[in-house]
């Protein structure tokens, strides 16, 4: 078997995913291609070649990937169009233009899960403002724009009929809130092969307003019933998509049990971030391995892990100044991974900090300190 | 504490150990600039700046090193004198000047173990071959070149009489040929604050004929009491040195327990780079931790390792592939890097692969299966 280090991965966007893959992709002489449209992106001097440009120009995407052999994505909204032609070029396109079309839109995502039987929150599809206040018996729910949402934008919680003059009027859907005892992910993992690969289950506490994961713990503390469910279900979910690539699961554990799909993401995901140092097979290596059809790594978990997103602090916009860091580097078992990015503004990712630690709880202790430690103001 | 992020750190060498402290220096948005002589280097385009230049020669050195904050090396065959002009200059050089003059002349640094009462074997000092032949008595030696080796070169044994003709024609040493038990590594760090932390010893077997790590083993298996004194004489190296950044000190256990010095190594050194995935903190990152005077990390070992030298295959020099990956990559606790170096040779340093597993005696055997895998071929 020989390396098919000939082969250039082009990857769609340049942000911190692309970037941590970089890293990946360099202990294999994995060539990698970068377009972004932010000349400042966080993979610019990191890529062997470095395109500006519109994600979502059919032509830009276009030209872009007919200089690569295979082609991945860091974010979804990308022209599908342009990816479509490229496949049906003959170039390698994983995940595959289908699903990103499926992930472009919450209300056909939704409707795949209830074709698909995948277990996910009842809900409406709703056309605009007046349609959604029309399905006010629906309440309390989750409104959801079908399209353009990304990072919380694009999701809000109607609690009650004075809440409905919020609702967003455009093409929705309306879900119903999930009175859920923890919120966990799963990342899975397939070739062209076949061969999956499921990472144990992480929990993540959101934010409360910015709707961003605020901090993760790896693993989830369920039983391992709900272990074996949650790991079935995001089987099940990469193999009706007939994905390739990495998939991260989002799921609901209920009060009584049962788990639920929120979201999905086809690409390294921020609820896998612990990978790197917590698990055998960082989810970026799995994701190379998974589009480059190489065998699939490890999942297997390492040490117990706590992730905290570095936000961008309210009330700061500008040149990003990391505080804390250096303190936080006297403690063992922190890794602090920063993106590159040289503006900072409100809740925006400027890095993450994963904490290893054998006790739990002492994580959940550290995780708290470590994030009222370091502060990316400007 | 504000993040020093403005501060560029410059690197003489682009080899695989800058490349390597590139992919931990991504994580702290450490800009990195590279000089080295080879268009090809392994850390041209994942740099924030590549100049194509001589190490040896004082003004690209000086030009080059101008333009950085702090300056480091990984390799020791470089114009010194440019280094001490930028030091007195103000710049942060580290490893100093001094010791890379020390580094750069094996009769200098014997004179230095013995002048600081680090134990190392004995040896006499000789001027050309007729000077060798003239102190047979010595025999069995190891004739060292006192210039320019590196990798194996400038390294020969002189086991009898008859092997007196290919004694080194140049100043050199004769060096007493030890009975060793084992041969051990200990990696040190220390900063510009004085903090010091020292790695767990590595055991290092040598390839037979081409002088070089052909495997390595983490932890050394020794008593407690000479991985103690191995801990004790690698931290006198560095305070005797005064040293900043991180050394490698490779040393031999004799059959009677004694530790002698053999070689050292002021940068990030072959007998460390299981520590990416062994140890918790990598000696990349401590090596840049350390030159940035940074808080250094957690050296513990987090599993046990082996680590494979992935060397050109002899009879092939051309186009590098790499035989058996694939292969390799389906097994647990494998971790390849690749150097990226598009031309193999005859034992050139292609790569390395490092093997986690809780068994000592597994790694024995699973790091010989995986180096009769990967052949690195043209």
């Amino acid at each position: 078997m020989e390396e098919s280090k000939s082969k250039i991965l082009g990857v769609l966007g340049g942000g911190q995913l692309g970037r941590m893959l970089i890293q990946s992709a360099i202990n294999y002489n994995q060539d990698i291609h970068i377009l972004d449209p932010d000349p400042q992106a966080p993979c610019r001097d990191i890529s062997q070649r470095f395109v500006c440009g519109s994600l979502k120009d059919f032509d830009t995407v276009y030209n872009f990937g007919k200089g690569c052999d295979v082609i991945t994505v860091e974010i979804e909204s990308v022209n599908t169009e342009a990816l479509e032609k490229l496949q049906a070029e003959g170039k390698s396109v994983f995940p595959q233009p289908h699903i990103l079309r499926l992930i472009q839109d919450k209300r056909e995502q939704k409707k795949f899960y209830q074709e698909s039987g995948i277990p996910n929150a009842d809900f409406v599809l709703t056309e605009n403002k007046a349609d959604v206040i029309a399905k006010k018996d629906f309440l309390p729910a989750v409104n959801k724009l079908g399209k353009d949402g990304y990072d919380g934008r694009g999701v809000q919680v109607i609690r009650t009929e004075a809440d409905l003059e919020y609702a967003f009027d455009a093409p929705g859907l309306l879900e119903k809130l999930i009175d859920f005892d923890r919120e966990i992910a799963v990342i899975v993992a397939r070739n062209s092969n076949g061969d999956l690969s499921v990472y144990p289950s992480v929990e993540c506490a959101f934010h409360p307003t910015a709707n961003l994961v605020e901090f993760l713990f790896a693993p989830a503390e369920i039983s391992s019933e709900i272990e074996k469910e949650a790991q079935e279900i995001a089987k099940s979910v990469i193999l009706k998509l007939d994905m390739v690539g990495i998939l991260a699961v989002e799921m609901f554990v209920t009060k009584e049990g049962k788990v639920l799909v929120n979201e999905i993401a086809p690409r390294p995901h921020n609820s896998g971030h612990h990978t790197i140092e917590a698990n055998f097979t960082s989810q970026f290596e799995q994701h190379l391995r998974a589009v480059m059809n190489w065998p699939l790594g490890d999942t297997a978990l390492r040490c117990p892990a706590a992730m905290i997103n570095l936000l961008g602090e309210e009330g700061y916009t500008g040149e990003a100044i990391v505080e804390g860091r250096e303190e936080a580097m006297t403690e063992n078992g922190v890794y602090i991974h920063l993106y590159g990015k040289k503006i900072t503004k409100p809740f925006r990712k400027m890095g993450h900090v994963t904490i290893l630690d054998e006790e739990i709880e002492n994580l959940k202790r550290r995780a708290n300190r470590i994030k009222d430690l370091i502060k990316i103001k400007s």
